[in-house]
């Protein structure tokens, strides 16, 4: 149970559900000990949000454990989807924690959200990668079929193709050099999913992560883009956290998904 | 290129072969960096073997680099066996290096042995796994599809319903304790395929493999099988070694596959 | 959750308990992560069990989850007995998983046993040490009274006093290398408790321990223990695993928690 | 000995006392190897320093060796405060090395400071922690009975009962993103202690330590703080450095101890 | 083969040697597996880059493989130089891969440049280190028997005698914290080389290095800096990477040398 | 200091001398930490021997200290044989604990032995090894300008050359399958000099050191070795001890030092 997450079911105002999907991490493989290792790595926190005023054991957050991946990766993500669905009907905001990000799909799925917002070295905008339309490169472009349009902040590359995608209208790219100057631009009535790839930081803040990228953001602007879309979003995820380091992704992705739950409750 | 492995292609005797096949390892990923590991590691042996009185160098060994698996394991597969097909038309042994315990069924089909030998901790005879019929616990139901009967040394773990395959008449399983004392038993014009799951070996000699099993066999244990099984062998493999741990499980594995080329080569 | 773990409190033939105290570890500490560890690495065992033709899940293996340590030592091992011995009466064998070795205590409190029988580099027979009379190191002490007599396999040093004191009646020392030949001379209404301290093994089989003390039994020695002193034991316990190896310590000590239940149901 | 701490005691300026005690870490253990890596990493360091135009070795710094726990942390703390007095009084700075940041309460008690200042990603104000009040978590609190004031430069989290007590009028707490900003305001007669509990710096300076905290300072941030400090401290330490990373935490530590006397030399 | 580096020699624009020198290393040795590291940490890159619009597989890159070291440093240092002044008379700018620091002697002497440009902690302006001439601190002495002058960009130690010899005319030093602002002068004709000690960046970012020295430069400047001097380099190396970290050091260097590249290249 | 080595210089029947060459490592640097590592993992070690019946601290053994190599290994070498010397004619049986293997030229020059005894995996017999007269591998070859006979064993590779010059009457290589058989087979009158290179253990019981090769001999086997050598010997040396593994190989060289001294005490 990830520390202070100890709402039941039935009270939960966030549901925080594991989602250890490994199978299209291109380089270092790992992600599989993602929630696990998220979990461990939030014991040493205390309780209690000095910005917010407020404790995390109090925000009604309910921890729903992992789900384990199938071989056919559509059909597991079909599976998450669903879960995520009746999560949100039940009245929680889900909080996927990966994985690789493929499993964002299944979040934005079930949000259907407006906007998708994603902390991110990579553009994710590929159709296919190796063969797999289903792969963590493609995770943008999947969550295009279901929002109107993408933010991806911290990206810094991507193919050829995927930079001609994301020179579309319905793609903003943010340079990592520019994150900390970026606001958010949601209309009132626009709903957010915000997902948080854990490269997108620089890999000193987060090794362990299966595609190491130089050049990233630092996490206290990660930080202010979590608390400033989190009070819009409908979902939230962060993944591509392995077990190939010291803990520094593992502590940094469960600051950040708590920040989300401070974030998102003081606005309600 | 495996140390001493410096044959070209056309003059191959033996042709290693990388398969960094990563896919359906269950817990603890990495056997995509076998191949590498099992290459580094051998760089501190010396050429020459006193047993044989032979150096790996002259031994005609070429290495044909890795062949990077693709999304859909299957097809993987299938390319796999033909290049381990046409190396054997031109007259090379194949030595696949995993990658997980599947990629040996690549090379099971492409050598088409009568006896399938294997040192296993696990009895890898499933059906399928996680909904998977080409997962790494299938290896030996997917061989006995081409050789008629299996031998798996070292086995101490499966499930109900592979033991029970493993009590027919075409499988023979050799505890552990027992593999010291085992002779093969091949009649003149049999064929074999020795494939070497590294996790045979107790975990103390490999660690850095996807699913540690205790209680398991010693290194010259091993080797003596791989030494009297070599001659008789029309194709080798050594498997499911990772990156996890100080080196242990690729120098075992290095060596071993060292062994069954001295020993090929001796009888020839 | 141990997995296969699944039975409800109410009908527990079983009860693992975590327990992880880590306060008197002299050398390498961790042992508080041991619980984690050991559950983790049983992620990837077959349910099945061929020896004994069981299903560890079927064996009513209910898992307590941990018991955290208070700053006082005794105030701990006074509430862990307790939890012990409400299981006990509920009719459940307590499975303790350290841990340092103090933890030992508590169960053998809980459990009164006749015959106290540890696998252990150490003699642990220390009335005190760095002046805490609840070091890891007075475990042996502390059991004897309780018990009537001490078994110690594979203990292979002590200071002078721990061995004068071995060298009385009620403490039977075996050295190493005669563990392979020792056999359990229990009467027939004798009751025992098993203790499995981890660093009894070669540092090869269980690097990730406290204090590493070379020239250890080997984990088929010490499976054949634990098999024959299950079916008469009261109360059980593996302690002294960190998380500072690839594993090993771990897989190990969970293939013996799991050896134990095995027995202890077969001689049912 | 730390390299270039080669001074006689009764020559010394400056005294290195290693503190190893690891007792309450809350999370990951292994504080007690501080200061082992501490002189380590120290040892590639260059003698000289641009800055100041010194050498260090020519500073008369004295290492003292390390004072081991016992299992009673008070008695422990009292013998270290003995040992921080007597090396005051023969006119030496002592220089703590940890071990857990509750060493400091010792250093503190023998250098009777006016002002405590600390780095620290945690408030440190509790009474007690998990039932113990000479836990690391309550240095701060400890060090109030000594000093006037405390300045706890980049704290980040705290409970809520320790928020409160930090917004009283003898503490000041200096956010992260501020410390760059802070200015110290001693009066001329006013005499520090400098603490520097590494996990103060983010994780990505300082991966190595028992209770990652994000989001904190930067390393030349620290320094400068240190540099600040040095001239009105009558006592410094540096802890909770554990042995868990690649060398970071303890690289950092081993620069800071050396800025620190430096520039305590420097304005001499 | 560093990935996309398929180039044959014939048509080199560019050519990476490794260098796995690895015999004056004065403290944490490993540099000998740096050629190997950065290759692999490259596999994981995009190909294409959007700033300057260009695959880098289409940049004519070879990679020549690596020059193992002997055990005479001069020999080995005048063969290294021999390579590189082959490769350079036909066609192709040299890309050092490291291996220690000293690698760099043999580029410098192949490239014969105007200006030495480095970035580095340390100002390698010894005679002489542990009683060797052509140890990893004597590199840029050696640079000035070559080149008219040298810019230590990020240097920040040096004994004093190093530190004497920089205030010399010829030697330009820039303090970490001044990187940013650096702006090269090179006159329209003057040649440089461009060496990446990666220990000139902060710890942090690189820690998988020798002797590791806080208080570094941040990626992004050390970036701009190889994208400002690459257009006016003959010569590149980047060195001292080994392979004591996650990899955080090796993805870093190899970035680097992708940035010289591109922006090379971009520039012709 | 190894823990219980605290005799004076002037009353010392042996003496420790740290040796932390690592110049020639072929493979996996870092020997140089060797001295650090033993002394650091016998930390855990009970002062009293149950066999023997001696307390190691009454051995009068004296730490020395590390001599820290310098660039000219010769030189090295030299001065090394002469403290060993003077520390011999001081009465003290010196004890050097490497670093490479070829400190052992250095104490079997000092100790001018009839007999030198290796555990080694390797035969070290070469003249030269890549172009080194000093390299690790001639160590045999040196010893036998000393010494009259030498005795490897647990030897298992070798170039042709090696095994050839092995084929003298003045080698013997014993297999590591016959070291459990091996008697010594000493002259009243003929000195001994022990050498133990931890690789001659399988990597399993040390795989921190430099060349790993598999089947190597068991810790007990080696054990009995010195047992049984020590009492004829006039050094003793434990080398190739490096940090890359998780204490193993320190552990089991700092157990067989001890071993060593205790049964040449026992003898005297
Ligand atoms: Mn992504
Ligand atoms: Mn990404
Ligand atoms: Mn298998
Ligand atoms: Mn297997
Ligand atoms: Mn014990
Ligand atoms: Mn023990
Ligand atoms: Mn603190
Ligand atoms: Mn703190
Ligand atoms: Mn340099
Ligand atoms: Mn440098
Ligand atoms: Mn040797
Ligand atoms: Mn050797």
């Amino acid at each position: 149970m990830f520390p202070g997450a100890a709402a039941a079911r039935a009270d939960a105002a966030y549901a925080l559900v594991g989602a250890p999907l490994d199978a299209s991490t291109s380089f270092e493989p790992g992600a599989r000990f993602g929630p696990d290792r998220v979990r461990r790595y939030a014991e040493a926190f205390d309780d209690y949000d000095h910005r917010t005023d407020r404790h995390f054991s109090e925000l009604s957050v309910y921890d729903h454990g992992d789900i384990g991946p199938t071989a056919d990766t559509e059909e597991y993500l079909t599976y998450l989807r669903g879960t995520c669905g009746d999560l949100r009907e039940e009245g929680a905001v889900p909080l996927l924690v990966g994985g690789e990000h493929t499993v964002t799909v299944a979040g934005v799925r079930a949000a259907d959200p407006d906007v998708f917002v994603c902390l991110d070295a990579h553009l994710d905008l590929r159709e296919s990668y190796a063969g797999d339309p289903l792969s963590h490169a493609t995770v943008t472009r999947h969550a295009l079929d279901v929002a109107d349009r993408a933010v991806v902040l911290g990206a810094r590359t991507g193919s050829e193709a995927e930079w001609e995608r994301a020179s579309e209208a319905d793609v903003t790219v943010v340079d990592p050099a520019d994150v900390a100057d970026w606001e958010p631009d949601f209309d009132a009535d626009e709903s957010a999913y915000l997902s948080v790839d854990i490269d997108g930081f620089d890999p000193a803040y987060a090794p362990g992560t299966g595609t190491k990228e130089p050049f990233g953001i630092e996490p206290r602007e990660g930080r202010r883009v979590v608390r400033e879309v989190a009070p819009h979003a409908a979902g939230f995820d962060v993944v591509e956290v392995n077990d190939r380091d010291d803990g520094q992704a593992a502590v940094l992705a469960a600051k950040l998904l708590r920040a989300f739950v401070y974030s998102h409750a003081a606005d309600r």
